[in-house]
């Protein structure tokens, strides 16, 4: 697979929304334009994002629905299941815990973790949030089960985030969501070499920031010149 | 101003914070390979990305931290204000509403709206929750005074998310922060004609999916083969 713009992947994941808006209309074909028309971009740059990820649809017919989700699914790895630790349950720890469709795409909350003494103990949804100090062994214990611990979820308030970055990747933990508004030090982060997957990189980190959406359309709503432009 | 890639509008929305974390660390000057470091982008990214703003930095010397958070600020808008509404004051809502910073960068809550009984009337730092019957009279009031109410953050389950902007649009707010999992259908969303302003896109939507982050970070964690590409 060749290497893959991030703003494509973005997109992509936006697609495969699309595709199961239009299963669940019970739509068997869709044309680019509308694929397009739905995701808010244009028919060309649906058709050139999808080229990345193999060749589909036919001219004048269009996209199976259900192959093309079922492709992109896979091509994003949304075809495995993947173990998600919460750290930090706040009200965004808990809004997160509690997302409906969270639990879709093989996405499983197995551990919630916090410090505060009247947060530690309570369930939601039928997990117990642990204290922090709970993490390596937490981890370890999911460890080759064959299962293991993916991904964490960082929700705590930006000054805790690095350092709750730093536990999650001594506990053998590679991927971080980070909802702090903070950019994590990556270059501090580093696995443990038990946990190193050979040809993965060390820790992978992603970000997802409130302001950030705000800041997006505080900019495109400036007016026409400066619209997002195609890539 | 030239088409700006969305992509480029995503990572300013990075640099801009990094610039900030500087400042706070009373740094003046940064090199592009300082920026890419800690955006965790590459510098020769940086600097492109920069081009689409102007002329920043000396060869050799790098960029004046305050100038050039200063010059992005107002590149993306964020050196005016942005009155913000949120609909939907559930988890997701209080999260927001009480996410730190929220009211830096000039965005400004003034209206908390819901329909469920046990959550309208309730306070949430200073602003009660109003029901959504209310949303139309309350955008009337604020507009021309001289403020006006410019976004919607949209936080309500994603069966109600497109009835829910098309009232915010209806009560004449044209930009829409969407958190529902769900892509609303923009070509039915009308600004009333005594809301549009000349020469704006009627409606403008961004979207924020936390499931987004997530499968983008599935993508990542595959293997290097489908790591992130420069643009």
């Amino acid at each position: 697979m060749a290497d893959i713009p991030t703003a494509t992947v973005g997109r992509v994941v936006t697609y495969i929304r699309v595709l199961e808006e239009l299963e669940a209309q019970n739509v068997l074909r869709a044309s680019s334009g509308e694929l397009a028309r739905r995701a808010g971009v244009t028919p060309f740059q649906v058709r050139k994002d999808l080229t990345y990820f193999g060749r589909f649809g036919t001219r004048g017919i269009g996209y199976t629905v259900a192959v093309l989700r079922r492709e992109l699914l896979r091509a994003l790895g949304l075809d495995q299941t993947w173990n998600v630790v919460i750290v930090g349950m706040g009200r965004l720890g808990h809004a997160i815990a509690n997302y409906p469709g969270a639990s879709d795409y093989q996405f499983q909350n197995v551990g919630l973790f916090d410090v505060a003494p009247d947060v530690v103990g309570r369930e939601v949804r039928g997990l117990t949030i642990q204290h922090m100090s709970q993490l390596g062994p937490f981890v370890a214990s999911v460890a080759g089960t064959p299962r293991q611990v993916d991904m964490g979820l960082l929700t705590v308030p930006a000054e805790h985030a690095q350092a709750a970055a730093q536990a999650l990747v001594a506990a053998g933990v590679g991927g971080i969501l980070n909802f702090a508004p903070v950019v994590l030090q990556t270059q501090d982060l580093h696995l443990p070499e038990a946990f190193a997957a050979p040809g993965r990189r060390e820790v992978t980190v992603e970000n997802v920031d409130f302001l950030a959406g705000m800041k997006r359309l505080a900019f495109y709503m400036l007016g026409p010149q400066a619209g997002p432009a195609e890539e």
